[in-house]
């Protein structure tokens, strides 16, 4: 039975035999994929589109509720996606990585969406005045690309994997093709299938191919994007392909990557035994298969044989079988033929002189493969470095120096992650330099956070997931940083009226006086740019000196004529705080109103002194605005506060929380 | 005479007879290129090895230190560079904008560095807490990435184009190979013989290459890049190498771009006005040699003719000749082969259906090309948005909607910059969604900031330079973010204590009790994570009272218990402002000492509110620290203020000024 793919808005079954999806424990035929015959490039113009359109008009924030509403409803489903898991070799804790991880990536990607603003247009850092007069203004704004993203996924995380490429581009307003792994593609249908009765998600932001890719990459062009995650040979010639080199289109791999774990010269016995007990959990996690277990094992020579029966003692104690039996802690690997993969790679880790150490006695019929620590001596071999057993296979390798283990973790050409057990700050810091240009994530475990680590192999949402060279070269994850591979960054070169129309947000010179203050207008009525010119006060001694005593900050710049004399200000000057504070006192507006609380403030310079007889008058303007629940918004101000000769003394963004109209 | 390279610490001559490379208004051969038979591999080698190391020694701050230093030494010799530079085809306009640019961009960088740490580690945003306790937290940081990076330049700014490469790339602490354009090589050679007396610059962070790269490419990988400026054609050749799909290194490619301008429907007479300006503008410049310039250009179907007639009027002023006379506009092309380019371009234009609207009467012998102004009366011809006439020459085209400009301009398939002459936010909104997905930088030009523009083809140090799809989809300039391209960013997961070493910035949780109260100690002996616990005081019903009067900050919730009640506190508090000036008061020492001034703040929060009776203490931790100059350097503090029961009321970081120690 051909697994339907949902393509143009309907579900659509590919024609052929197929390809076969087994279950790995029982091999037992459980459907079958094909996108033969189906309109795939045809997906890619729907995408862009309908889905294009129909996300660009719900903005940032609405597809962040959405999204917090999807991670809700897929919570209350879980246990379907749980049962399904297990019929993929993987046990109830590799479910609960990916299912309750996939979840979790939807629910922090919601969160980001608070900060972000109503429109489809996101402005970085501040404006820069590129006249003197503040006529001609640039900023780094960025937009939807305006293109689809085809999300290849791997077998191992059907759930985690769709939903983590999935995210960050619904939120930036980008319609999904997904592209499930095909032995695992019927979870991943399942979860598409769930995606969609939720309701949540507009026509054409999400559509699904569960089979090949065909000619679909001829339709894509520089709006468009791959992420891909899967073999290095895969990625290799699909970064040939010239819908990248001739027509623009971004890239994204996470390939294969032989990562590297170090026990540091300075560990101590807590961070061997720490380092052993992870290096185990990193073969019995979904038995191997992901990408960011650890491969290569580099101890000081003296200690390797610690290291090594430390890790067995972790391993032997877990049970082998059918994830569906009580008890099981490992499944079997993916299929037959990552079974065969595995066994071709430890083969060819043999043959470059790794010795088997120790073999775990469980079951070895059909797809399951036991965890196996192997040992070289010698670590010269390339092959050591550059081969990847995709299961639960470690090779130990000894070393001497740091620069040594160093040089032989970078031999693995690129990782998307390295862990060093160390406590020592100057050996972390010789890794950091060491390793960093060759790894996507560097994981110092030591007996002060081991208790606490979320683990070598772990990809967290808003950390940066993926590494250089062999690993990919690409990146997903790190909170916003994979917002921004959906976005297009452009410099806007324009007037204050028009900078401020296109941000949403107040640009310098576009302001306009208040018909009414501010402060008794409710979230929606305010409007960026207008601004309250306050009443003026002149400071006096008595202000400097009762503030003093109030806030029993006696800083001789303050209170010490003689000393003060001999400061920065050349005399006494008041509090930068006493001037922060008789601002608000001009601007504030006494009585009950909309705007409920101060809760912070950013940027505060103190810009030139304030002495007594200087003259302060506040400038209060509307920054920036966005929703925060059904009853309140934030409302950014822009404060300036200037003295009687106009010169600005300080300039600050005032942060608040301002009521909504009662609907 | 071959013109020697600089590699491996040593001026050297490339064998054979090399390309000559001539004066275009004389066609008197200056000089010769070639690298044949250079150690072009081994200088991959040697930068990583020679000049990467001798890079990292110096850390961020002192490499901006230098490369202000080189821009005032570049400034005291840029006449030197201004004569060269007329043998080139180009006026002395046109050199200010090659060398004084140039220059500008070092400047801008040099300017960068104040704000980045002193070593070589750049962490970004603030650390996430991963575990409840702290003990396991992620942050992520910048390191330089190890290799090396290939800057290839187009011949029409040697001295910019090597510049605006070479200073992002140095301030990382990566070593420049730059190889520049042949026809104008004998300018760079110039300039980097100049870079190179300097002294500024360590051995190996500069080499150069006068001619071919060889097989240069072979010894590239994830560590390296290569920043390239040229045609589309060249751009696509260079992204297929196994350097780039296979290894991993960077390719950052500007190439052709059509760049479009559009007369927006809602112009006024001063936009149409100051558009044709800017056209005429645009094809004087380096004779429209510019890869930012304006080649096609939309209006409204009944404002074209006057368009058309408003740009002739400023070109027809202009005069043709060699640039080292008096008076002369525009001198010749580059070279003989680009005018046979240009016409080749011009008659594939002619044969889509543009007509000659008028051409300049001036020279036309040699390399000389007077500008050109086309009208496609039907602008649906493909290789009207296709085709680059790389001279003073632009297509006029007329459309009738809003959508079909953008649809003429995005034909282009990706510009470097568009400019819409519009006054109108509601139009203007239009095109940023319409064309933000297809332009690297986006100028809208109108009567209000016409006068301070700085111009439609003119990339600034601080934007984005650099544009989607044809354009080659790159990143130069911008400020930070070019600086980040020659960096690796990675997740670093480590406890507290680690974190703060590798950062060199504060994590909290790694805080240790202050011997001496910190501002009692100058800057050097200032470390990181110490912090003073203070005092404590109980807040007054008086002090909210008093501080009501001296504020004049009457709002109800400090002051009007009724009104206090109903708001989201439930009764009366103090003023944000009090408890921000209470803790500077627990904490300051108010003696003179090393802490000159408290110039500002960041990320105040206010999150628990305080009442009478409630208890504050502060807690001032030293977060992170930059000298700034000789005498002074910036010190960050994390302030924590608590309340009796132990929770945090309020936190922010202080900004102040300290002394350093007198040597």
């Amino acid at each position: 039975m051909i697994l339907e793919s949902y393509l143009l808005g309907e579900w659509r079954r590919g024609g052929g035999e197929g390809v076969p999806i087994r279950d790995p424990a029982t091999g037992e035929v459980l459907a079958r994929a094909s996108t033969e015959g189906l309109p795939l490039k045809e997906a890619v113009a729907y995408g862009r589109e309908v889905g294009g359109k129909a996300l660009l008009a719900l903005g940032f924030q609405e597809r962040g509720r959405r999204l917090r509403a999807l991670a809700q409803f897929l919570s209350e489903r879980k246990e379907e996606l749980y049962r399904l898991y297990l019929t993929t070799g993987g046990t109830r804790r590799d479910a609960w990585y990916d299912v309750d991880g996939g979840i979790g990536v939807l629910f922090t990607y919601a969160s980001l969406a608070r900060n972000l603003p109503e429109g489809n247009v996101l402005p970085e850092e501040e404006a820069l005045l590129l006249s003197k007069d503040g006529a001609f203004q640039g900023r780094h704004v960025l937009v939807p690309k305006g293109g689809v993203t085809l999300q290849v996924n791997a077998f191992n995380f059907p759930v985690w994997g769709l939903l983590e490429k999935f995210a960050p581009a619904f939120l930036a307003g980008v319609p999904t093709l997904a592209k499930p792994a095909t032995p695992t593609a019927h979870v991943a249908q399942v979860l598409v299938r769930l995606m969609l009765d939720s309701g949540l998600l507009p026509e054409g932001s999400l559509q699904l191919l569960v089979g090949g890719v065909g000619d679909l990459f001829e339709a894509l062009d520089h709006r468009d994007s791959v992420f891909f995650t899967g073999s290095r040979a895969t990625a290799e010639r699909l970064a040939r392909h010239p819908a990248f080199t001739e027509r623009g289109a971004l890239f994204n791999a996470e390939a294969d990557s032989i990562n590297p774990a170090i026990l540091g010269l300075r560990a101590g016995e807590e961070e061997l035994k720490r380092l052993a007990q992870e290096i185990a959990q990193e073969l019995a996690i979904k038995v191997g298969q992901r990408c960011t277990a650890i491969r290569r094992v580099f101890a000081p020579k003296e200690r390797l044989g610690a290291l090594l029966e430390a890790t067995r003692a972790h391993l032997e104690a877990l049970r082998l079988g059918d994830p569906r039996e009580e008890g099981v802690d490992l499944g079997p690997l993916a299929s037959l033929e990552q079974k065969e993969e595995v066994l071709r790679a430890v083969e060819g880790l043999l043959a470059a002189g790794a010795q088997v150490y120790w073999r775990h006695g469980g079951r070895e019929d059909g797809a399951f493969f036991p965890p196996l620590l192997l040992l070289a001596e010698d670590p010269a071999p390339e092959a050591l470095h550059t081969l990847e057993a995709f299961g639960p296979v470690a090779t130990f390798m000894p070393y001497g120096t740091p620069e040594e283990a160093a040089e032989l973790a970078r031999r693995g050409g690129g990782s998307l992650v390295a862990t060093v057990a160390t406590p020592d700050p100057e050996e972390a810091r010789f890794y950091l330099l060491a390793l960093g240009p060759h790894v996507g994530r560097l994981h110092f475990l030591n007996h002060r956070n081991a208790h606490a680590s979320t683990g070598h192999g772990s990809p967290l949402p808003r950390l940066l997931h993926g590494g250089p060279g062999r690993a990919g070269g690409g990146e997903e994850l790190g909170g916003v940083l994979s917002l921004k591979r959906h976005l297009r960054r452009l410099a806007l070169q324009a007037d204050p009226h028009l900078l401020q129309a296109l941000t949403g947000e107040y640009a310098k010179g576009a302001e306009r006086p208040a018909q009414v203050h501010p402060f008794r207008k409710p979230y929606e009525e305010l409007e960026i740019g207008e601004t309250l010119t306050t009443h003026r006060r002149t400071v006096t001694e008595a202000d400097i000196a009762l503030f003093s005593a109030l806030s029993w900050d006696h800083f001789y710049a303050h209170t010490d004529e003689i000393a003060a004399r001999e400061s920065l200000f050349g005399k006494r000057v008041a509090h930068g705080y006493f001037v922060l504070s008789a601002a608000a006192g001009l601007f504030v507006d006494p009585a009950p109103g909309p705007v409920l609380a101060n809760y912070g403030l950013e940027g505060l310079r103190f810009l030139e002194p304030v002495a007594a007889g200087d003259t302060l008058q506040a400038h209060l303007t509307v920054k920036a605005k966005r929703p925060r629940d059904e009853k309140t918004g934030v409302v950014e101000w822009a404060v300036e506060v200037k003295n009687g000769e106009g010169k600005t003394v300080a300039t600050y963004t005032l942060l608040t929380l301002v009521a909504r109209k009662v609907p």
